[in-house]
């Protein structure tokens, strides 16, 4: 519909995640209209994103070296994993600030529908941290979804002979909702996993 | 929350019109685990996008040379003129395969509110194009809203002396729509402007 470089533009921003036709024009409009300093400025942040950014060795993290700035703080708790799908769980996690332990990145979670067993995650690189390392915990921090949820029950059967301690995050009611609105299943785990308050 | 690099990119992102900042991180994520092909193949086009296209000297349309494709193209009607807001609206009505006038770009509306008066958009231009050309009918296909209808009635008054035929798209029913979702405004105006089937 458009003359070449517009519509390549709409085409390439198209194929983002989340992004459909129309998002895509109006994007393309903006950085038509945009200052030419700031749109390479985005062409930049792609370009050197993926130039510099990799998994980290130990705990398959972003990062911008070997060691992710988490594994490479001095001042993490080192007896406590905290296991997650993906490195944007590391980033939820962080935003709590109410823990002080490490991460490992499965990258991803089991889900035979699409084909991804556990050896396609880093689950071989857990065991090996788990004996190497000075870890007591591990939290099993995968969504509380279906792929999520069979993840935690293949590791916890996998982690059982390690002689580590195994979590997983309370599931429950989320807060600030509404017990009304709450679906039966988030309803049923609230109440199994109820609190004695004395 | 994240190393260098991966939030440069999210926070460029998020400066893209309708990107939140969930959508940034996601796209941010989808592009370090994408081929670096792709990645690049991205970047290359917003900046070729920003290097090749200008604006057609003489309807205001997007164009990789001084005249866009259809100012350039030998075929269409020199006798009519669309008037349209912005380069995306002529693509819409190229859309529809019924037009084979040329088009002329305001680049906006008349948006008090925002600032932009009749002086910010081309319609000297026009005035020129219409003492020049050949022109016999102009038709305003400016936005059905509080913006686009001033911007009309602005139009159809300094055409009224010129000479022209001056038009304005049909406002009415969407066609596939539900008559009793309609608003209030929109039913009216296809009241209004009803037509004779025998």
């Amino acid at each position: 519909m458009y003359d070449g470089a517009v519509q390549d533009l709409i085409d390439e921003l198209g194929a983002l995640p989340g992004i459909g036709p129309k998002s895509a024009q109006r994007i393309a409009f903006y950085l038509l209209g945009a200052d030419a300093v700031d749109v390479k400025r985005l062409a930049d942040a792609i370009t050197t994103v993926k130039e510099r950014v990799r998994f980290c060795a130990t705990c398959g993290n972003v990062a911008e070296s070997e060691t992710c700035r988490i594994c490479a703080d001095e001042r993490r708790d080192r007896s406590l994993l905290c296991v997650v799908e993906e490195p944007k769980d590391v980033a939820a996690i962080e935003r709590t600030r109410e823990y002080r332990g490490r991460y490992h990145v499965l990258g991803g979670a089991i889900d035979p529908m699409n084909a991804v067993g556990p050896d396609d995650l880093r689950i071989r690189e857990l065991m090996s941290r788990l004996a190497d390392d000075e870890i007591t915990e591990v939290i099993i921090a995968t969504d509380p979804n279906i792929e999520g949820e069979a993840t935690a029950t293949y590791l916890s059967r996998m982690l059982s002979g390690v002689g580590v301690a195994v979590s997983r995050l309370a599931s429950g009611l989320p807060v600030g909702g509404d017990l009304e609105y709450a679906d039966e299943v988030t309803l049923g785990r609230a109440l199994e996993g109820r609190r004695t308050l004395s």
